[in-house]
């Protein structure tokens, strides 16, 4: 977040609010010997209005700096999170900025923290109040949206519906499409090994949920295949001809993007009526604090986001 | 196969014999304009005794060579993929051969003619009598086992336990040790995302399952770590890092091993008393009989075949 404040790549296109504690990126700048703030926005001016017409901390004031500890998980560092989301949210919902970006969040501390939800997809669809919403993970070379994510294993099954696929299809085939700039091509992965190879394995949940999904979908235009064996979609050149993969969880689709854009994915909320990517990696706690952590990740998010600002304004004029 | 019985590269590491029907393999030559089988060993004479010291098609006479239509799926084109691979298997188990490496086999084919095993790697356990087996997947960049193969996503989380779990870490660390001559380092995969975040997502398979068998094959020596997230499992850095990599259920591993060794992977099935190895694709049936099937894999698979051999022979010298 401090490199980001100060790099030129960012501020070419655009203007950073960065929710934090000023008082903790203080100490990280002062350990990791990174430049302080240049400009630091108690919550309480940003509240009364306070525009950010330059790179900007907004300091929410959320935790005591010299109480948080490198690396360790807590509830108040959990509830110190959320309250920076929060903020971050409603400044966008209010109109005041165009998108968030989230860094990553340690689910653990949430959980202390005694937030309900999971992560922030589900956070964001909360804040937002958004009726369906789904992840996205883009690079150059692979799109993948998910109908489940934050969830064991063994819930997988019982999450899926004919509804809950359709949406995912819906949503994904909306901002490709507007990505893209031209109808996207899509495919659906099974959920059973061989997309269950014609009922013989699994609970037919293709023949059940995927298909009259993507039959539906189709009949709207879509242009959809599926649902394909999971360990075929992600052939090098099947890849290729698509340009997102719909995946029914979540190592489904993160084992095979992380494979092949271990560094470049942004992670975009679908369905939400604002712009909120993210990046794309955990929290990296054996690194914190350490000033060796490498923010490229974090400035493909802010290029993306910006690409998806512009891409929304153009829809917008058009539509007026 | 009718490639296999005339390339250079083969030829110069073993003697082929390929169980199959002669009458078959004549009418593909012809349609395909391919040598025809130089020798071909009626199924008496090989039940006879009749040795095998040149590259020879045994006659199996499972099927009638005019009935078969290419691409077609069909309960006596499973019986004759069985009669084929349980002769074959048969010759191995009986010392007149070395090793037994199979083509693909059309899963749907097997359930029509009522062979009650999904797939090659239950039926070679079947026919060996193995206690415990798994499957192996091999290349060059990425070699990962399997927990679990052909069965349902749902079906996956009752099937483990921390006795499948050891037996797997076992039987890869043994073959993967005799492979690269030192001890073998592996990595485990979690069955959750993010492998269960702590409790956080699941069951607490992680705990129940798999680190109790982690911890065991620790305690004999094997060089093994997890229970890893398996998105961050596959990352090109971390798959350096390890010979191999246990995974719990079919697409976990499927999904990023086609993706990094598609047409340079060999299956292994693990356990046998025999050696057993196949091709890692499909049946391929949209190109069955045009004679644009690439035998690359079916290559590897050979070369492979011969180190197993060579290796076990050289393991059984050293027992002596």
């Amino acid at each position: 977040m401090l490199r980001l404040l100060a790099e030129p790549m960012v501020l070419e296109h655009c203007v950073p609010a960065v929710f934090a504690d000023a008082g903790v990126l203080e100490r990280v700048a002062g350990i990791c010997g990174l430049p302080e703030p240049s400009r630091v926005l108690p919550i309480e001016a940003w509240a009364g209005g306070e525009a950010v017409d330059e790179p900007t901390v907004v300091d929410c004031r959320a935790i005591a700096a010299d109480g948080v500890e490198p690396g360790l998980v807590s509830a108040p560092c959990g509830r110190a999170a959320y309250t920076y989301v929060e903020r971050a949210v409603r400044a966008v919902m209010d109109g005041r900025l165009d998108a968030v970006a989230t860094g990553p969040i340690h689910k653990e501390s949430l959980r202390l923290a005694g937030i309900p939800q999971p992560g922030h997809t589900e956070i964001l669809a909360h804040l937002t109040g958004a009726s369906r919403s789904c992840m996205l993970l883009t690079s150059d070379r692979l799109s993948v949206s998910f109908v489940t994510t934050h969830v064991g294993y063994a819930e997988v099954p019982d999450l899926m519906s004919r509804q809950r696929v359709l949406d995912v299809i819906e949503l994904t085939a909306e901002t490709m499409t507007g990505l893209r700039g031209r109808p996207a091509r899509m495919a659906v992965c099974g959920l059973n090994p061989h997309a269950g190879e014609g009922g013989l394995f699994g609970n037919r949940e293709e023949e059940r949920h995927i298909l009259p999904a993507i039959e539906e979908a189709r009949s709207q235009g879509i242009a959809v295949e599926g649902p394909t064996s999971a360990d075929a979609a992600f052939l090098p050149h099947r890849m290729e001809e698509v340009d997102a993969i719909v995946c029914m969880y979540h190592d489904q689709g993160h084992i095979p993007f992380k494979q092949v854009a271990f560094d470049s994915g942004v992670n975009v909320t679908l369905g939400l009526p604002i712009i909120r990517t993210s990046v794309d990696h955990g929290t990296a706690f054996d690194i914190a604090w350490k000033g060796v952590a490498q923010p490229t990740s974090l400035f493909h998010v802010i290029a993306l986001t910006v690409r998806l600002v512009r891409k929304g304004r153009t829809a917008g004029e058009r539509a007026t």
